[in-house]
């Protein structure tokens, strides 16, 4: 029997014990951890030690606080096993899909690594006679990062690297479903010796949210969740004076032209759909094929959907898990069945799968479904699930109406071999992320990760410059030294 | 007697009446204009037809689009008297003060000429083998632009020539108090071809504010006025869904310290706290002299204080103009009341004033209030007039400590000869704009007019670099073109 | 009999005088000028006051010193027409040829009045405790530009602006063949007020340039010509201690796969190769056709060169002008020859050309040759004339090899319709500039106007960023200002 | 007896021996080493090497190229004493300032790091309908590296990690008196596992240069050495066609105003003067006190000089070693003698300095002359030894005068607490790098080493965001795709 952990808040150099709630391995069934739901004054514990540890965090060199990350960087590359086992036991995805996750992780710390640079201001000499203006970057203060369960190693570093390397104190709300793999992340933070206070792991739900949005000695945060969330933390962050940016749900479209590589193209697109079990903001969900291309990828793609052997991640040669827990496989599967409902048919059905050895785990195979009503209400719905929904039009300025008639606007790609197509897809497309013969287009982590429209609330983003840009305030300031005042000398 | 003059907004290229309300010189108390409250509806036609204009705007090349604003530059630079009188007739202030305004506008226009490059994205070759990443920046939308009654001809440049260069289409609301000076610019934009609908100007007050919050086809708004109503439009936009940077109020500390050159500081603090009757979000609005700059400073400005010429703006050798109405005075004038309650003493008093041949007008003389009690309320309100706040303290560490007590964090400035101390007060003082011998450390249209805390609400600026990137959403492209595709050739 | 003008130098505010050499309208043979060779005094005159205007151009903030660009800009818009006659009469261009011309050099005036932007250095905060450290810009100092005869209106354009913009003092010498087109300019000049000595135009030859290259208070040497003479100017520059930016001689080549739109691109490189007859460092002389492409664009190409309409670039539906003297027309027809003599042949021949009415013109024809031996020499030489080279080969990664196996590095184009083929192409041709479906690759004012290998030496560009970064020298700054000094406050 | 090391070169992943002669250590006088005088043909050969692994190594994404410094920079982190004390017995210098040396070589290893983002090109969409605009950095190709004797750990890492990180291959050319610094820091870069070629050492003197110099497929090169060696490179690199950045050398003054805390601006001067033994690029060497500083100042910094514990860099307490050999310890005692046969005196007089135990060593102790003659031939030499002259003179503005004189321009300080005369001296002194309060104004990795004037030729300097630009070549991409293309989807 695997050892029940008992999750830890990390506060102020320190690990601390909340109360609790389950996790449990969704492919398993076994019970994993205790998970802390803490209360509003963990969360003021953690924001208030932050505070103090600002004024001399703030006052660090740049190019000393990104030594830290160096160590980082190195003790995460070490320990990249240890640290994606842990996201597939708790959160189903492969071994590999979890390294991969990791690898991003990593890479955005990387990208911060190189904030002495990215964090310098501008200066104009004589703006007058004898006046200099400067524009210096000072930190925000103390920020929060508040992560979704589906990518639990990677998401928090989309911010907290550059949070840290521009200055500011920082503290990170873990998923509840999930919390085990900062732990481990910050076993190894526990050894780069930050001064204490300087970031911190607070564990829980909606009251740890809450808590964060209406303390008053917090001056940015950072979310990654559905939409319906994310708008709410944003209002209720701007409603308190923060700067937020809120990453929110989506239902990400792809087009296949009929010039494409179709075995490319089905390859991919599988990848992309079924992928972490579909629950990925960048997972495509909805195939739009273009003309002739459409019974050839039906085709493949049913096929491929079928072959895709489905498991526990930590199983040699498994390529899909399951979903993140009973409630969400149940949801899930209950879409499906209203999109049947609204007209769509299922040429595979990958619902009630039993995956021998693991009863208890919250499986779906790979579902692919067919003709779904253009106005369908489910046919727009995030499922965030191994379901991929195909429509069919007759050209690609027709498959670019569809796209652009949704509310999301995570990501849009396009299956083709042309240039010009290429082209016009990527200047009309109403998406973020865009990919021209890509499943995934998650942005590198030396550019931004976009979203428009109800996919993302705020302006800058996350990773990169955007980081920079969100955890830094700008401070202009004016000078007058009068030439005369030297005439003493 | 001057000509009424009827406000209209400007609509898809047409001028339109709305319900109206009375327009007064402040200075003179003569009605100017009837000015319109316009309802929702008006808001929603010009937002409709900015998002009408909006995809052939967007598709018109960026150097095209700056052709319009070259041309507005010079028509603003040939008609910049017009303009600046007109500001001085509804706004107060003196004739000098409204062209350095609109001198700043021009500028705005200026940077945003440079949106060719300001707007370039970034690429990155080779992400993977044959895999390419792009950042390309597009238009946001629709933008609105909110603006008040203290710069009616400056504000709405920080933001809008930045709006069009990118590939927004744009509308203003200016402020109910302030409408004339709009409607001189506009006829002016009337001239430099814009396509219809691509700016728009509406009159009104808390309807028309309220519509462009609500709207669903406005992705985007910049504001300004006082923090309440900054924090309000923020948190409202948000709700909505909407991008938006908020300006508010503010009270603005500076320090003298004793090895200031005593009359530069006095001449330059004289002008920041009374000129534009005070009525200026950069305004120095409290002096905090340290050890023995007390007695020198406080003779010095008193004098200075005493000598302000008051009057029209418009007449020759004056100094300062009347408030922006009745209403504003007497709440200036209670506010002073209230301080010297509080324990203040008015060692130059200028409430009640007047002003032979302006007995209707809004006037205030310079006052001068000593010993403010630290802790008092009025000393850390912003009073919006012509009346400066004196505080002392024995060190530069208290002087800083008061500094970074208020809630407000525009500006910041402090006199010395000393580098060491100039540099520990831009280091350490809370404020986003910090003038080193400076009286209003107002930013260059090249660097974002920053503002902190309580004094603004948002993450981007207006002006330059911030407001590019404000008025663009960042697409991210990855493109993959395998290179055996291109064995076939 | 049109008016002999005489040529002068603008040097220090004032038109002077100097030795002469007759110019001649080369499509009418017209005597139209006689243009100053100046010896090395007048260059050392024109140095010495570019050093004098230095010190307070320097101290004039950049937002002023841009305000001349704008009203530059204005009156080069106003008066386009007449400089662009001017050119064509000079240099034989057609007058839409010259007009583009002009809008190129209008352009770099535009991005130049973005320097208050562009030039803004970088500061970081506490790069230790209590230590700042600033990079500035500062001008070079005075500045030369030395320009061909091919594009008299708009190669002091990719410079001149930016130095100027930057703080810098400048001069131009400008090509004895072609000087009155500078002449117009220099009026304009005169009239937007700049100080006397900031800008100033010496005309001449070898002894000019020499002048230039040896004179110790030049700082920085923009040279564009031919490959021999760029090599000769770059390192006698460097010899001499300054900076300079050489842009070379070209062969450019185009590659032609099958999948390209045939008609668009002959019609797009018959303007690229013919186009200002061949006089253009970015126009295409040698077409690699790749596979079927071969038959197809000969005919069409051949058709085209026979159809262009050829004659007096003043004359309303000529499309091609003659070359620039008679000397040039007879060097083109030479290198012909020997082409022939090397193994090609002339599928359409325009040697010989007479042109009715113009009978003393230097005018030769749009000519196609085809089978160049691919390692001939002419092949590889640059014939500057309307002389089309093609040869053929099999496949695209031959093609790619063709393309890279030359000396030059100008620029290189392809036609084609496939987005793998064209990113191939641009991953892997060895050139600066290159199109995509696109005849003459010149990069707009707000990107380098790049070159590679024997096409270009040193390492900034003329044109945007790159110009800003060669027109200003960067200072580091390191301040420390300790805490405890201000303890004493 | 310490073991006599044969120092090789590394070329193509291994360790190659070439002809030879001895290096010595400068305090003890023993035989370090033999080092090879490396011909022609072994530059050729780590050349050709280089160009043959210029292909994969340019198409290795730079995320992943920059995985080999992040192993490197730890690696020289945990071997920062073994390459310390090598540096100091070499060199001569004391261990403290060989760490200094490293942790700075190694901060550029970092920085480099960042190349993801630095190395991003821009791009434009929609120049014109349909077309796009691209600036793409691509590597230059084999770079080489050429570094004097006195930062033998140092100064390959201003280029290097750069050059590396951009897709360059590249070869470093070390000094041949210190070779064997590098020889220990390439054991640590075998040990990252680059793909051979990429990185290639050779040791020699001028032959090699000039290998290097003409070598046809050197792309770029950086030198540091004297401004003769440098502009000898700079002109015969140009002549070649080469991109090169080239730091000479100079002498470096610095300003005492009477405002100055004489006790820190002593402290920070004698470690500027004499530390390194006073051969520093950015080495004080020439004092100008201003009115009433003179005196103490004089005092004081004789008593340091005095002071100052000379010896062996290994041993505990040390505070300067000798200089790099018996001839330069010659030279040095010349130019000392002559400076006092032009006049000047010398107050403290460090020559034929006897270490006990170290009787053989090339030790001078520090020297103080003053009454330097203004215009003396030896007043304006570079000494490059612990040599400290100074001069006296009334006011700031003579000060400037005096420090601008010159016909260097790589460093300026001042010392002084006013803000106004710091500005006015930062503004005004004619240098690369700009020390206020500071005695060795060295840039960090992110920022520009600078130099003006005769301390530097070219236009690109070593480290940060002008490494990249120099080690980049711009490509300027514009591609066409016409909308109408895509219609027969």
């Amino acid at each position: 029997m695997p050892r029940i952990e008992k999750i830890l808040n990390y506060i102020d150099g320190e690990w601390k014990e909340s109360s609790a709630r389950e996790v449990v391995n969704p492919a398993t069934g076994e019970l994993l951890a205790q998970t802390p739901l803490s209360p509003r004054k963990d969360v003021d514990t953690a924001a208030q030690v932050a505070k103090q540890a600002l004024q001399s965090w703030r006052r660090t060199p740049v190019q000393d606080r990104v030594q830290y990350l160096f160590r980082l960087k190195r003790l995460m590359d070490e320990n990249i096993d240890e640290i994606s086992r842990t996201i597939t036991m708790e959160c189903g995805k492969t071994l590999d899909e979890a390294r991969a996750e990791m690898r991003r992780a990593i890479e955005n710390v990387e990208v911060a690594c190189g904030t002495p640079i990215l964090s310098q201001g501008w200066v104009s000499e004589d703006i007058a006679s004898g006046i200099d203006e400067h524009m210096i970057r000072q930190p925000v203060g103390v920020c929060a990062v508040i992560v979704p369960f589906n990518f639990p190693g990677m998401i928090p570093f989309w911010y907290l690297p550059y949070a840290l390397a521009c200055g500011n104190t920082c503290l990170v709300k873990q998923s509840e479903k999930v919390p085990k793999t900062m732990q481990v992340v910050f076993r190894l933070v526990e050894q780069i010796g930050l001064p204490k206070g300087v970031l911190n792991l607070v564990n829980g739900a909606k009251e740890a949210v809450d808590g964060i949005l209406d303390h008053p000695d917090i001056r940015a945060v950072s979310f990654v969740g559905s939409t319906p969330v994310a708008r709410y933390v944003f209002s209720r962050a701007a409603a308190n004076g923060k700067r937020a940016q809120c990453q929110g749900g989506a239902k990400n479209p792809v087009v296949i032209l009929p010039d494409a590589d179709m075995n490319m193209a089905t390859a991919i697109i599988a990848d992309s759909a079924f992928g972490c079990a579909g629950q990925r903001c960048l997972a495509v969900s909805l195939v739009i094929t273009v003309a002739e291309a459409r019974q050839t990828f039906t085709d493949l793609i049913s096929e491929a959907a079928r072959n895709r052997v489905v498991g526990y991640g930590l199983d040699e040669g498994v390529q899909m898990g399951p979903v993140i827990s009973a409630q969400a496989r149940d949801r899930i599967e209950g879409l499906v069945d209203e999109s049947i409902k609204e007209g769509s048919k299922a040429v595979v059905d990958g619902r009630a799968a039993v995956i021998n050895g693991y009863e208890k785990g919250s499986f779906i195979r790979p579902t692919v479904l067919v003709d779904l009503p253009p106005d369908g209400k489910i046919t727009r719905t995030e499922i965030f699930g191994p379901v991929l929904g195909m429509i069919h039009v007759d050209t690609l300025e027709e498959a670019l109406l569809f796209v652009n008639g949704g509310e999301y606007g995570n990501q849009a790609s396009i299956f083709t071999s042309s240039g010009a197509a290429a082209r016009k897809f990527r200047y009309e497309a109403n998406a973020g992320n865009i990919g021209i013969n890509i499943g995934v287009a998650a942005p590198m982590a030396f550019f931004p990760f976009s979203g428009w429209r109800e996919s993302f609330f705020g302006d800058l983003h996350g990773q990169g410059k955007d980081a920079v840009d969100f955890f830094t305030q700008k401070k202009v300031v004016i000078e007058r030294w009068p030439r005369e005042w030297s005439r003493k000398f």
